[in-house]
């Protein structure tokens, strides 16, 4: 990797946030050791691009040689295959690739609505329905081999992907879904504190506490 | 993939329908020419096998050694990694899995309704805004190495994934979208063309329309 990236100059564009759709790609990236530029947009600055037709087709947009590759799980599995945080093994790949999609479900389904109320029914249907369907279908896959994480001792672009999206409800992204909603899965609390002491995160957020605007 | 296919048995179970979600994922097993059971259930059959519990978490599922997988991409990706349609490559396999994950987008955030002129309404800002960035992206990629793939002369899952998007479109699949839709793109359309002219779409079509119930 890293003569492709002395070969390939990379920049990364996402909004000036640790987490979200983000946290598994700069994580990976600083994991693998990787020169990047890191633009960290704030909405103003987004518009601004948007405005001129200079903005990605979306976000997180990975730059590479000038190319620019958009959708976050895409970049993940890109960015993991070269920080040692994606499986080399087929059976173990499909493994972190379900638990990807998966998370991926849980945020693309949620549903909105622009009544007030009818949202909130609708959230909380989902929350204690599909959603929770979700959340026993990985925390399920999280107990199957031996932890703390989901392929056993080292962590995979898919538990980063698991670890912000329990990030974004503790902080409440989910309107109507309550911080304390992953509580009722104790493996994913489990890996919950795993990942959070994880070289991987610690060094990830070392860096955004540094370099956030 | 042969020698794994002996030790583990496939099980493959999905409706009985050619295309959507599953026609990537049955096209790539057949042609990795592997055994497997393909389990082509009706509406009948899903609800009993829910009713009794016995039913998978989510479909299609791939069934492997007993290990029931789930998420439509996932598979896709894994099916593709045996049968050569998943490039080795890192930056081509970033490619497909944008492309995948594109698709997927088109799909999942295609709006819903319960009010029959609303979700019609919302149907058409749909296919003139989010949906047509969606297929400028698709489309200009298409276009970015000699094809007439994706990737060059070689069909790839992204590239099944595409004509099953366009199959679905051209089926009126999309209340308020028209299947004429894919036309306004020449690069799409032409791909089209071509894929249904490879030998993974011939075959399979061959082997649907035998195995059909």
């Amino acid at each position: 990797f890293f003569s492709i990236c002395h070969l390939m100059p990379l920049t990364l564009y996402y909004y000036a946030i640790e987490g979200g759709r983000v946290g598994c790609i700069r994580a990976a990236l600083l994991h693998a050791g990787v020169e990047f530029e890191d633009k960290m947009l704030n909405f103003q600055e987004y518009s601004q691009m948007k405005a001129a037709g200079t903005a990605p087709a979306g976000m997180p947009c990975l730059e590479i040689d000038g190319k620019q590759m958009t959708q976050s799980l895409a970049i993940s599995r890109f960015v993991g295959k070269k920080s040692d945080l994606y499986p080399k093994d087929d059976v173990q790949a499909l493994v972190v690739d379900e638990v990807m999609d998966i998370v991926q479900d849980v945020l693309t389904k949620c549903p909105q609505d622009p009544d007030a109320e009818v949202k909130k029914k609708k959230r909380e249907e989902y929350a204690a329905g599909k959603m929770k369907d979700f959340f026993d279908q990985i925390s399920k896959r999280m107990t199957e081999v031996p932890g703390p994480f989901l392929l056993g001792a080292k962590p995979s672009i898919a538990d980063m992907q698991v670890f912000y999206l329990l990030d974004m409800l503790r902080m409440g992204f989910f309107d109507h879904v309550e911080p304390t909603y992953p509580d009722a899965w104790q493996p994913l609390v489990a890996h919950e504190k795993a990942m959070a002491e994880s070289e991987v995160i610690k060094k990830y957020r070392e860096y955004f506490a540094s370099k956030k605007p």
